[in-house]
């Protein structure tokens, strides 16, 4: 099968890499020349490349296969300026990290055109040359039939986990790593909320580690914190150092806890044991946020996956206003003093 | 009646004005001769003092009244002190922010000895003086039902606020400020929950703050943060200049949300609007994290208290740790580098 | 001056009643000819009614002043209806609980026409009449001028509360109760924030109560959810009746947690100790939503706000799916069987 | 090497296979004279038994290494009575679910005979038999490396996961699956964070599933709820029905959220898609508890792993009380009478 690419960043180019890998071909886009030539040494027959849309399209078979993987707020123009040359029965998908809102409004724009549009969560990051991209699709099922051939060579496949138990016979397309989700947006909607509880289970591994980090408190009980708070009742109790790479390494077998989240972790911790790299201020990019937004609309309570997004509000310095006038009431009916600083 | 009163920091003091403007006398206890003597020159006939607790022990008629005012980590040494010079009858109060768990624990001790022991959570803050104070008692009946002459005198009285629907009659004592609240440590439990309330109340006014006086964050697109976080989505909606300092003056007439609370932060936003005088570090008292513990004790949700709690230990950098791990984890799955800075 | 209102529910009347009190006039529209005469005969001479709009719209005297007071849904569609018959310098209100997105949007459709448009969120409740409405005005500075007599009447005015300290000659519109916050939908988006603090407050007094209210759980250890719990460690600690209505009550003087909702409180518990005529089910109109949708768009943390959304959300049994997930994870790694029942 | 384990349940015994199988021997206590003869046969030479505990005692090799593997509860009582038994040079382990508070007792008063205290923090659940424990362990350094010979035929082994990349040599203890995490009660304070944590994560997961279940929201719009909350916004966009037995199973490849608990899941909603033989009521045990406990104490936000155990609080119905005040209040302000029901 031959899929075209949009952007050769990363990820792109790691999915082309992988359906080549597997027999398929690849035309690839990209404004630079020079990124085109190295794929075309790279990947010889399998792949061909321009730097033109109108060359791109006219390399590509029909049913033309459109897969976009740029960053997503360019993702909207460029769909419409490629839309203008494709012809009825041609395929976009989406693969970037759109928020599927507007899966919902260009499916509805592309139908009259004849035009299929598929939106794909995907998932896997840096490591999903290797390791397989987890993929979440939305659109009309028929659409989504057609191009499992590149789907199954994108995915992880069956093996890269034990089977579930119960689960025999043919391996499903969930089980393979690429599931069908629902209608248009559907595969952005269930990514939006992977990338929720990602948010959330990060956090529980950090606040649990920060627990760890500072169960040596009661050996510090004179420092300079302490006019800003209540003196610690049982500093018996925390005088312990513990070494928190090394948990994180013992966790990684046999525990509950155990995850890819904690392999990594562990791995970050064994390689910068201080995190000195790091400052403390946490991006966060849309997902998260949508994912509240869905809670909210849904009425559904997300306690954790909202605490998890805050913090990172937080770690930006967000919540200072707030911070300020909570030593402005505290002044007002106390007369406390707040020590300056931050 | 007679009040002994230990330690005449402000609350201290102002609750010997309060009693001796009602008629009553105090003796009072401190350190600093210089400080007595101003008291005796305020007060008059109604107040006499003492620099060492024999001689205020000596001033103090049967059964003695003593009132312990004074910063909570030194209560117990000074309670036990005096206690040694106090006869069968006698009456020791502990009027701070001692735990709970010490009352139990002290009038357990003081039982044998026949000294009766009270703890009176008291909330009025530097406006007690004017406004009153509220108390809440724990210890045994005959005990409160004895100092009561007192607790009329120190609590705001009924007309501090306009009587509640319904009641009707002489005045209870709820209705006149003080409560006994059970056994010994009742008062400082219900004082306890006061404060853990509190944080949760001034946590809510000040995220709502927050978010009235970002509400222009649409005109301020390409800001430095634009690169931590996915590109706002409606500009047009958040092109508010809002003007906090007169929405809490506003709020204090009509609205839902008007309280003390309020009536005291639209003060020190019309003094210092840009509240500039603060730095962003909130101190924590004993009682808003003693008010969790006692949650989790009992098994009751308190997301919203712990939540007001963990926005002050996150003011002063206490989860930087925990950044530092999410930045760790986000480089390690998806090759982001976080800005450096905090 | 004269105020034509649409909607004669509770608060549409009691600002009609507000305003004529004050020597204004007002003209009234309602579908029911009954409520028309019933308040006519109430208001006399400041009051006529119509229940058809061309007849409201022809007794205003230019330029008129319709100020729609619906429920929110409504809205849009009578304000559509009613600017057909308006002229140019026309002003239409939307007093009730609109998302402030429909008032930008509002401004921008009736501009072309010269009618003008103000949001105005109004606080008060069920007690506007007798303590007056908390006035939060979004639109065109020279309109919330024209119309500031109006305001003035139907805003509690400055003897409401005490004059902030330091605050002092003519009181400002913000100390007599009503406050322009912005352009277009500011009204709107300062009420909702107001909400969304009301959401959090309430939150904070509801979990100190239910603190306090279990703080006899030491006295029934072996009741029915003993399996489900570890023992508790220290039931000497957890002894007490407390009388959460008296606490309430006694809590409205001198405390710090003083406010009209803790009066409200005190008079609902003092009402009905048990709280027994309701089932536990809270409801949530669309402003606490909203403002948590706010937030996140602002990038502000929000916990307390959200937590108290996501408790009324959970009173409901949304939270009822997740809670299954989780007994289903507990039994798959640790073979726990989850009582039955919820 | 000999290993005496008290306590023959799941675990116990599980422990008990996992060291006799590598060659070791064990000296098992119950009071059941059944279950010893089952192991008996079961395990041949390598385990003999005893129903009492002098007979247990003699049948130990000196030093002996007594592993009391028993609810929490009842393991004070039982160290106490087998310690009366043992002589100086001997070992106990704790290696329940016991708060480490007690263990830094235990180790204290067990010193002065000259009998030696572990506690080790043991993961695994009913998994542990066939994946391994993860061992978390306090106390003494050479105590501890006395006893690593069984320590390694209990914890999973370096293979049960890839090694963590920049680790290279002879396998770390932590990478073997067993950690000295400190002196006594660093075990169990780690096998506590590490509770918490999966609280945390299972709640990420849970409340994610649960937006997945109801993105379907739109299409029920005139169901029973609509009159407790605003009307949802925008329909179009929660028309999903999402299959979410099968996301669990796609997200368990090549995700970011791939995880052991993720594997768990997928497989209980694979046997019982619609969770239908769960109640909704999760249970707590200690663990959780003592994490916020602990955070708190250090002054840690932790608003992840409280909003997690909160939410098990009120999926118990100890939320009801609070609730119900929110309905009282709002019907005091709104005249909202809150529908009946829960």
């Amino acid at each position: 099968m031959q899929l075209g690419m949009i952007g050769l960043g990363r990820m792109g180019a790691n999915i082309v890499r992988r359906i080549v890998r597997d027999g398929h071909t690849a035309v690839g886009y990209s404004r630079h020349e020079e990124q085109i030539k190295e794929f075309t040494e790279e990947l010889g027959d399998g792949f061909s490349g321009a730097t033109d849309y109108k060359s791109f399209v006219a390399q590509l078979e029909t049913p033309r296969i459109v897969w976009v993987m740029i960053p997503a707020g360019a993702t909207g123009a460029v769909i419409d300026e490629v839309a203008e040359l494709l012809e009825p029965g041609d395929i976009i998908i989406d693969g970037g990290n759109s928020r599927y809102h507007e899966d919902v409004k260009r499916a509805k724009a592309l139908a009259p055109k004849g035009i299929h549009y598929l939106d794909i969560g995907t998932s896997g990051g840096v490591w999903g040359l290797e390791r397989g991209y987890c993929l979440m699709v939305g659109g009309e099922k028929e659409t989504v039939a057609h191009i499992e051939p590149l789907l199954r060579s994108i995915a992880p496949g069956v093996d890269a986990a034990e089977r579930t138990p119960g689960r025999t016979g043919e391996p499903s397309p969930s089980e393979q790593g690429y599931l069908h989700c629902g209608p248009a947006g559907a595969g952005h909607f269930v990514k939006m909320v992977h990338n929720g509880i990602e948010y959330g289970a990060m956090a529980a591994y950090a606040e649990g580690m920060n627990i760890l980090a500072k169960a040596n408190i009661g050996k510090h009980l004179d420092d300079e914190h302490s006019a800003e708070v209540t003196p610690l009742e049982n500093p018996e109790y925390y005088q312990y150092d513990i070494d928190v790479p090394e948990v994180t390494e013992v966790w990684r077998r046999g525990s509950v806890v155990a995850s890819w989240l904690l392999d990594l972790t562990a791995a970050a911790l064994h390689a910068d044991p201080e995190l000195s790299s790091f400052g403390g201020r946490v991006s966060d990019s849309g997902e998260g946020r949508w994912t509240i937004h869905a809670a909210i609309d849904e009425g559904v309570p997300a306690p954790v996956l909202s605490a998890a997004l805050y913090q990172r509000f937080s770690s930006r310095g967000e919540a200072l206003y707030a911070d300020k006038v909570l030593s402005a009431m505290r002044k007002a009916f106390g007369g406390h003093n707040e020590l300056p600083g931050k």
